[in-house]
């Protein structure tokens, strides 16, 4: 019975707004304590506070089996516990304080609004999947002839393929690209076309992306909007209706005349 | 009854589109000549004609009250009150050209579009609020890796959080950041995958942004026109006219036949 | 009748898709020879041949009066009757050259597709016109603080308001903005924020821009589409076309039994 | 009878899943294979794998002459019967190690939906023809004014016109293109002018162009959506059935009381 008691009371703190933006200010406070001072007794408070607040979320939890089946309990578990493994290894010093950057991220496991937005996020990545696999192909050809005809005016920028395809990243984000063509311009003076259709490819693929995510994701309002009109009848729910009717008034048209005419050939 | 025409006569005025551009006019005169010359006798006449402006549309207006209840209002008075402080003082030189600076935007207090367009880019803002806390989130942590990693290769750019958050915001609109990426390369062979995610993730989570705004607007436009056809009947209007119509054709059925079978049966 | 003959023969010599590609043809090798050559003959044949095709078009038109109401043949009368007048003189030597570059212009008279394209580039400006003040509004405003604070350390970007105007939409572009904004930064630590927040600003309105063309586009497509299906029966016809058919069940429904009752009180 | 079992179990294998990644995997290997080590045996080994693929495509295929209908089956063809052609004399080295990297776009004729959003972008091509014709046309009088004015300050970048449409595309890409402009202001102050405006021409164009296909594709699949409704009866279709519905109570209505009319007469 008192344990129901205390339960409920830590439920209630779980769900109470003020707590969670005390959370939420303690990680803003962490994030750069946990770079730039790293003073041992204020890490250690704040790791004492995480797994409090871990504690009271779990002991809240009705179903303790409910907790571990959500993704963002099992990243902040992972990431409390580990916070308490002390990183005084110099091998072990750069992991233990990624790890305390990763901290800021329990926000997003805190603030509702944050995980739907990362979840419709991590939705639209699939879609995006073929486009990456399409853009990749434009770049990989590009890169291989780049590194194939470059290569020796420049090693540093088309020296094998790996290092072309970033001088093309490069390339695409405008950054500094004129003086990598009129460098190789210098050799090939039709090497203008290669940067030209590489830059107009690569563009008209990112807009046909950037236009299928619109299109989808209007598309799936559109659904979604239809499917909350649902008590409202269809087209051909009234199309039903209509046509029982006509069986109705059909039935009634056959039936009252032939009583009339029974009636009229019994007279 | 001679102060009430007088009002009729200022309103008039008020709504006069020629005294709109007037004060537009002088607004766009006074802007120049408030940073520029800063002559005194110019920057009074403006004062003057602004105070008059002000006065006139205080005036005009039936209910006092009203007056102060629009923002715009209030914004004009703070601004025309505050050119009537004299700025010799030295301290205050500045706060007083800054304020004149501002007049310009009462260009937005007297044309109404501009008004509509301001208040709409306002109602958009909280909805990017959310969007921007997860953007910082992703900056913060790439910011806390870079100072980590990267500070003692070039302190100016990855020193601390606050500088190498402006270093990423830099490599965001892709301006020299191959410089950025190249140092860091030097040193950590692989930090180009530090550079090329983050240009991901913004760039991604700055899509969906984009895309967010503009599927909400179309849906707004969406209700606000679904709305107006309020007046045409719905699916379900149609639905009960005709049940109502299947009511009375079924009880004429039921009640033709036994009439006239209540007929048969008594002949 | 000879003259009509000759009319009706210069109308589809007009329509004829071979001719109007030979003119197309003639404007795309006239471009270059204007600008490069300038060979007296060459110039000279071209003039003639645009001379003859706009003579064809003028006779091959029913009506002369409704030959100058299209702006595109005033246009086009204008720069080929300009480019009778020899350009020997030093002085006119440049508008000469001007106006035989603007002869590929004509390519926009000449295809129709064009034309549409370029009409509704013309009336998709009206609309841009506020949001346009609206941005001038702000870059005034970061121009006259600009000029203010940061004249004295370069007055080559922030000598005066105009020359900081100039600045700011480099720094809009992102060219080299960051070196504009580490020179200030060395004076005022501080005007990161100043950069930052006019990046913002500008950014968000030309978003806000985009997306209301985008919208009212989508808008006026919706409505021409309504007005495509205008002959598809609306729901308040069907529900008339129902209310219609009650009334008709419920008279009979009146009239059936009062005469079965008429039948039945008579018997 | 034995060739057809053999061929039903080649078009097994051609549509077995496995055998797609297999060779998905051998053109990934194949293509850093191709260009950087040119191993002669290992070469030989992929191209006898891609033709014994191909032979099994063309095998499993039951109607020959369907094979060779699809441009991709082609395509196909082409790259692996000239992968067979030995690339030892050095004038064709270049045009057998660009095949060899062309080998890569054949995961394009693998994957279906790598081919389906190929076709799909091919489509959306003849869309952009005309846009793409106005932007030259501004690029080209650009390029004009350009040339005639610049050449003297920097032959290097307004030599002739086509150097003229290079320098204005490096300014559309905003790479550097204050450095441009700075230049040429030192002889023509106004020049800003021309940059200005034709960012803003070009700009604009653009954001047509990308409107315009966002437009075009959202109405297709409206259109699509339409038509996948078609099953779901139309208004006027609900019309016609209320039409009948009043036609036969009408029927009833003039029927029913002319019997009882009969009835009542005859009594």
């Amino acid at each position: 019975m008192n344990t129901r008691k205390i339960q409920q009371r830590l439920m209630a703190l779980r769900n109470n707004k003020a707590f969670e933006l005390f959370v939420v200010g303690v990680i803003l406070f962490s994030a750069p304590a946990s770079v730039l001072t790293m003073v041992s007794w204020l890490d250690t408070f704040i790791t004492i506070i995480f797994l409090l607040e871990l504690t009271i979320r779990f002991a809240g939890e009705e179903n303790k089996r409910h907790f571990f089946k959500s993704a963002w309990n099992i990243f902040d578990t992972i990431i409390v516990v580990a916070s308490l493994i002390p990183v005084e290894e110099s091998d072990m010093a750069f992991v233990g304080r990624l790890l305390r950057i990763f901290r800021v991220l329990r926000m997003v496991s805190i603030i509702p609004e944050l995980r739907i937005l990362l979840n419709s996020l991590l939705k639209a990545l699939p879609q995006l999947g073929y486009v990456m696999l399409l853009m990749f192909i434009i770049f990989y050809i590009y890169a291989a002839i780049g590194s194939t005809l470059f290569a020796q005016i420049n090693p540093e920028l088309w020296g094998d393929i790996s290092i072309s395809l970033l001088t093309l990243f490069r390339v695409m984000t405008f950054e500094d690209w004129t003086d990598v063509m009129y460098e190789t311009m210098e050799v090939y003076g039709l090497s203008w076309s290669y940067y030209l259709s590489f830059i107009f490819l690569t563009a008209f693929a990112f807009l046909n992306m950037v236009i299928g995510i619109v299109v989808s994701v209007i598309e799936k309002e559109n659904a979604i909007e239809d499917a909350s009109h649902n008590t409202e009848p269809t087209m051909s729910d009234l199309q039903k209706e209509i046509l029982a009717l006509k069986v109705m008034v059909s039935q009634m048209n056959n039936q009252a005349p032939s009583n009339l005419q029974n009636k009229e050939g019994g007279e």
